[in-house]
């Protein structure tokens, strides 16, 4: 068997470039059949979408289709390898979005000469689509990419790397923090990282209670005599003396990650509280291992966001189905109240007793909500309806109170 | 059974909405495809795109995508209806695109505020396709935008309302001239209609070889005095005291029609040349019917635009084979010499026997070559092999030609 590298080139070459087809939905095997598709019945939707744009969700594809947008600046791991070598991974979301949500997806690389000229051409071809997803853009410049695509449109807007991993970090946590009989509100929080996910998270746990939550970067606390942090993270600066990671480790209840490998330094996660929390989620290689942690205490609680560790922190866990929901409720927007919804039927789902289908796909005995099962797996087939309904139920209950 | 209009909508909304799905070409089914599809896998493409821009089409999807794209400003016959009214094209063009050469296609409608914006938003948007085609947007805008972009982009760029137009109006020119007993140099070309196809179709037909072409458009004659017609029209201005259709068609052998219904008066058809040819291309009802003309005089030879006469000039004839051929020798443009590639190819296969197959698609007993039949039917399987062949070869000629 040729090694993973050649195994995954083969797989995106052959027998055809690339992961994504686009076939028709709908008979196209005689003129009769043309006739309807394209001139002259063609003419007929036109008409009804020239009258009402709203008829486009019933007569197109714009309702289920969600344009997978990047400029290649922060792809993987790998920085910023620029539009097109962004493609592969962009394909990927794509095939994800269909395999979990059954949604539609045009993969888009776009290379600008600016971040005006980025988000204008967002601008210019949103028609075409129900929803934007963001990935893969570097932070700051991903700050305000979404939020003046989210200003400026009336979709969806929707930054996987910030928001997807906040809600699914949320959903884990709350799990965590209860079997290590914490709360979200009296839980002292270290971030390690302050990037797209790690603001986006910071900012979620505060939306659902939080109160004591503190960044570290690389140059240190994110505290308020910082000038070098964007107009994007000055609400996340905090009032303090500490400076360093080593300053804010002592007693804290929980550890976030999402830096750098081996960036916690056994001697800290020591002086943690006791029945610590620890989030330890660069990839592929994380803050610290899970063997390397438990050497130094057993009393901790781990995620990393690899698949071959226990909870597993994968967006492929919530992006399907936050769309999903969205594009159900015909949301405009993705909201914080969906994303709280999305970490809570997830937290949920991962206490529920496990079905066979989901042992079966993992090839394992038995699973049950404890400290190595805090999160679902992805391929849990129960997180469509889980996820996505309660996303879509949130959505709906927020249009009916702004209605009201 | 319900009319036409409401068979058309309900073709286009259940029992899904739109026409077009995408699909994953590769196994997603499990944890280990998943793997090789986004992370970790992916890492591999990506990597190997960054170092080599060309191996995104050994890599993804690029290589077989073309992007239709539109601003809605002259959809069908309906004029400028915005962009996202023209999605229902769109998709209709792309399901065209896949049923006739195996072509996957991305259709994004714009809406931009200029005409510069519209260009920088395709350019942007570029790295993601192999090819692009523009559809349904209005003269004379639609010259300078085609323009530009074939100027910055290094992908076949093609305007179909005039360049897929002009092959298949040239392919069944060549035959009907033949039929009729004489020649491009030696016609006197008169068109009635001087927008995207007409100008497009008439220095096609000048490159090939036509001397004695005239146009006229709802002003008159484009005659050297004009000074209504733009930059991109003064090409085609003859020096001629000749200013109304009435004045050049006594002697015509030919008429060109592409612009509105009954707009040719049955008592200037009587004054054209003897064996006259007559395409009355306005859709859907065209300049003169076939029963009006052939009352008038019986030594014409016609073609419309519609499949319920003979001699239906078909965009789908051309498009989905200029294409297939462009990406298949992977030029970088779509050339003159393509086009006129492609017009033979259509003219030589009308010209060839009839197999069963395309008799069956039809419900016919026989098709012979004559003046019922100058140009193949859309459904005829050998156009992929035909036309986009001899359009591949002559990209393949014309790119070894730059290197020699």
């Amino acid at each position: 068997m040729p090694d993973m590298k050649q195994r995954a080139l083969d797989y995106h070459a052959l027998p055809t470039p690339g992961k994504l087809s686009v076939e028709s939905s709908k008979p196209c095997a005689t003129a009769a059949d043309l006739a309807l598709a394209y001139t002259p019945g063609v003419a007929e939707p036109v008409k009804a979408i020239y009258q009402d744009p709203a008829a486009a969700y019933r007569y197109t594809n714009k309702g289920n289709l969600v344009a997978v947008i990047t400029d290649g600046t922060a792809v993987l791991g790998l920085g910023n390898v620029g539009a097109l070598a962004g493609k592969p991974v962009m394909e990927g979301k794509a095939v994800l979005f269909k395999r979990f949500a059954n949604i539609d997806v045009f993969d888009i690389e776009v290379t600008a000469p600016s971040i005006e000229s980025f988000i204008e051409t967002v601008v210019n071809i949103a028609p075409t689509f129900g929803g934007i997803n963001l990935e893969d853009i570097a932070a700051p410049h991903c700050f305000r990419i979404e939020r003046e695509l989210r200003a400026r449109l009336d979709i969806p807007v929707f930054h996987d790397d910030q928001h997807g991993t906040a809600a699914i970090i949320a959903g884990a946590l709350l799990n965590a923090l209860e079997l290590q009989g914490k709360t979200l509100p009296t839980a002292r929080i270290v971030f390690l990282g302050a990037g797209a996910a790690g603001m986006a998270t910071a900012r979620l746990l505060k939306a659902m209670g939080a109160q004591d939550i503190v960044l570290v970067d690389i140059a240190g606390v994110l505290h308020s005599g910082r000038d070098d942090i964007s107009d994007y993270g000055r609400d996340l600066l905090r009032q303090t003396s500490a400076r360093t990671l080593a300053d804010v480790m002592p007693g804290a209840d929980v550890f976030i990650g999402v830096s750098a490998a081996n960036a916690l330094p056994p001697d800290l996660l020591k002086l943690m509280a006791p029945s610590p929390v620890v989030f330890a989620l660069a990839n592929p290689d994380p803050e610290i291992l899970p063997a390397t942690a438990m050497a130094v205490r057993d009393d901790l609680i781990m995620a990393t966001g690899r698949s071959d560790f226990p909870n597993q922190v994968n967006n492929a866990l919530c992006f399907p189905y936050l769309f999903r929901g969205a594009l159900d409720a015909k949301a405009r927007q993705i909201t914080t109240g969906m994303q709280v919804a999305a970490a809570h039927a997830l937290a949920a789902l991962a206490r529920e007793e496990v079905p066979q289908a989901v042992l079966d796909a993992y090839a394992i005995s038995e699973l049950h909500f404890g400290r190595d099962y805090i999160i679902p797996k992805p391929f849990d087939p129960r997180l469509l309806e889980k996820v996505a309904g309660a996303v879509a139920e949130a959505a709906r209950a927020e249009m009916a109170a702004a209605v009201a």
